[in-house]
């Protein structure tokens, strides 16, 4: 089974996390048998290890780690990286994929430029 | 005339702001008569005063601030609420409106979903 790992920043404040948590719920709405976790670069709680730790008590074989991240800023190069390889040395067994930040896909991007544009006033 | 200013955090990395430059081309793409500025937080320029004297010298009489952020965390509700306080004050005859974070918009949730669903192997 492939789990999913959503990975954030982290917050001080709990309400930065309610788009995550909503972003979960639309995943699992639109894939109800595919687990997904949150995880946290700082913060906030689970971190990565813990993250995959769940999935893998699920019976996850893989994880697809989702940096929800813009880009690819050292958060994601440096800090996930790292992460990502201690994750494979303590979990050889499980095949550990992860992918751009999604600031990055294109549809993405295609939802923002509506999102902004929907934002001017109507007579523009 | 209506201006948009996309507002990131900045980085260190210059690769960090790519997608914001691509999201300002595809929003000049879709309205290439609206002047769009990106604008930091911290570390990048320029700065969101830097940005709105832009759109001022180019004929804006109204901003529109798009926080290109996923929540309401403190650099949205407390350092972008204290920067708009300050342009208002700056800049009186203009309008200046601020959105909620990207991140809090239903179609960017639902584009995140796509591209987290379709990182996934393809035997999920």
């Amino acid at each position: 089974m492939n789990g999913l790992i959503l990975f954030g920043h982290g917050a001080r404040d709990p309400r930065w996390a309610e788009p995550m948590l909503r972003l979960r719920e639309r995943i699992t709405a639109r894939a109800p048998k595919t687990p997904v976790e949150l995880a946290f670069l700082e913060i906030m709680e689970p971190d990565l290890g813990a993250a995959a730790a769940n999935l893998v008590a699920r019976g996850c074989t893989s994880v697809t780690i989702v940096p929800v991240f813009l880009g690819q800023g050292p958060h994601v190069r440096e800090d996930l990286g790292a992460l990502v390889e201690r994750l494979r040395a303590e979990h050889p067994a499980l095949d550990v994929r992860c992918v751009p930040p999604v600031g990055e896909d294109d549809g993405v991007v295609d939802a923002l430029a509506s999102c902004a544009l929907a934002a001017l006033p109507a007579d523009r």
